[in-house]
């Protein structure tokens, strides 16, 4: 029993060199492909999640309707079902798992959409996180297929900052002796607790904290959040697919495309699409700041930005606030 | 050769409970006191700082004026000068250091300022991150005393996200299995450095990084900062030291105080000292917010925020500009 397919890749060249043999996507489709394949809608996964996660905006009667528009949610690789360290038969195995760009998961999924699908053009891809990021690169890859694009809490490039943030999790991770070097036979379970608890003062701002939202949630201690929500958010976890992910994270940057050769504006400025950004007004490690000097650079642009306390996390669907305002933009952007 | 003197407190009484045995606090002064001793400055140190980090607003001509101002810098419990796991007797020692307070470490201060000096009056306490803090615990402890107060990139108590920004780099110092709970043969090296890059995301703002100050101040790469700056920052500090000095951030409140049982907000009322706070800005965990909450209980209260992007470095004396700021307000506050 599964709840997805797997587009076979074969032996898939990547862009930092060397190939990733026998690779997969793993996807899930929601809703009807119409006769003239204009209602796609493609939605990939952000960091430490699955096309699961993604699925509080898929169906009927939600912003992305499956009455109406087919939806693809290609997974993340890394994430444990697309090609992972967790998954892949050695020598690219665990620690050995090669670098994998943004520009190469939507090589891949470019790969799915057109040979399985026959897909030609896109109405929309949207995503969260790390998703936003795919988002951007959908519309740099292919400016001539992508018709919109919602990146939510998220940017075209992971900015100094971010990577830092990113570098703290990631030495909190490995810190734990048990990590092994990736070759762990027992999961590092004190590195990946201490990469939760890292997380939390990041994921969530400083005012969802201090207005003690997490009390509201049913948590009566800081500590019981802690170990409530965010250690189990990593606890099953493989450690080096993390770190694959992440390793993608910090080197995202749509300048990187080929043909753009670093320059982030430039790619920016390629983008055909229309772009509605909904970053969120308190996230710590993808600001509104970021989006707005994005959005300067691109030619059909629209800056929504998220209310409320929950931070990054404002993009994940728990926040009901949060939700309707992303809904309702995600609508409006499809409407025109 | 010792650049400080050590005030001994015999067996002291701990508010949590117990008695730190054979206990002492180390202290500098600089300048003289005058025979009417009107001119007394106390200026507690921050986290994982000793007196020499306070030296750059000392001395004739600035801001703390020696010719004109006698300041007494008293070094933090568990700073490693004062009593502290590295330098207390069994069974005392290490990860058995007892709980100590904001309310014990300013108990023991003004048995120094008293015992010491026999001052009755002090014009001004100041200090920054932790150190505020102990500035604020002096002007609830002893509203007769302190006629000023100036927290530089602090609060009157550790807010909610504070305490997870703290259990993350908890998390990621105690994640190596070399710290074994506390009686390491040797230092927890990588735990130290996990410590070391968590703590570079929250010092410093996304600004910061944004703006790539780090490139100005001579490190080409992001990774060269982390390892130039931020390793060494930790890298030769005890590692039960940091957790007991982390222990008494965690838990510090004003509303603690003995009489208050917990009303955070009737113990800032109780001040008489003036207080001029300077927050900055784009500090992440010591936000500006939370001191705009703890002057609106303050009876005599102005708020300066520290503009740029240093963020709570900004109260560290490395920016010329925000030093210049604080200087400026603190030569304002002690001529009211």
């Amino acid at each position: 029993m599964t709840d997805h397919q797997l587009h076979h890749l074969g032996d898939f060249p990547l862009q930092r060199g060397g190939t990733l043999a026998g690779a997969h996507l793993a996807y899930r489709t929601y809703g009807e492909l119409a006769a003239d394949k204009s209602n796609v809608i493609v939605f990939p996964t952000w960091f430490a999640g699955t096309h699961e996660a993604n699925e509080w905006l898929i169906g009927e009667g939600r912003a992305l309707d499956t009455s109406r528009y087919f939806v693809i949610v290609p997974n993340l690789f890394g994430n444990g079902l697309s090609s992972s360290p967790s998954n892949t038969e050695p020598p690219h195995d665990r620690a050995r798992f090669p670098q994998v760009t943004m520009v190469d998961n939507v090589a891949a999924q470019h790969r799915l959409v057109t040979e399985q699908f026959g897909i030609e053009r896109i109405a929309l891809v949207t995503g969260v996180s790390m998703g936003a990021g795919q988002a951007y690169q959908w519309a740099v890859s292919h400016p001539e297929m992508v018709e919109r694009i919602a990146p939510i809490c998220g940017s075209s490039h992971t900015s100094p900052h971010n990577q830092v943030f990113l570098e703290g999790i990631r030495a909190a991770l490995t810190a734990d002796s048990a990590f092994a070097d990736g070759d762990y036979p027992d999961p590092p379970r004190a590195g990946l607790r201490a990469f939760a608890r890292v997380y939390a003062g990041w994921g969530l701002s400083q005012a969802f904290y201090w207005d003690r939202v997490y009390e509201q949630l049913g948590f009566a201690t800081l500590d019981d959040f802690l170990t409530g929500v965010w250690e189990p958010t990593f606890a099953d976890w493989d450690a080096n697919n993390l770190l694959a992910m992440i390793w993608t994270w910090q080197h995202a940057d749509v300048g990187r495309t080929p043909g753009f050769d670093g320059d982030t504006v430039a790619a920016l400025a390629a983008i055909r699409a229309k772009v509605l950004a909904l970053p969120s007004r308190k996230d710590l490690y993808f600001p509104p700041e970021d989006e707005e000097w994005n959005l300067r650079h691109v030619p059909d642009a629209e800056l929504r930005i998220i209310p409320g306390v929950w931070g990054h996390l404002a993009g994940g669907g728990s926040d009901p606030a949060a939700a309707a305002f992303i809904a309702t933009a995600l609508r409006d952007l499809l409407a025109r």
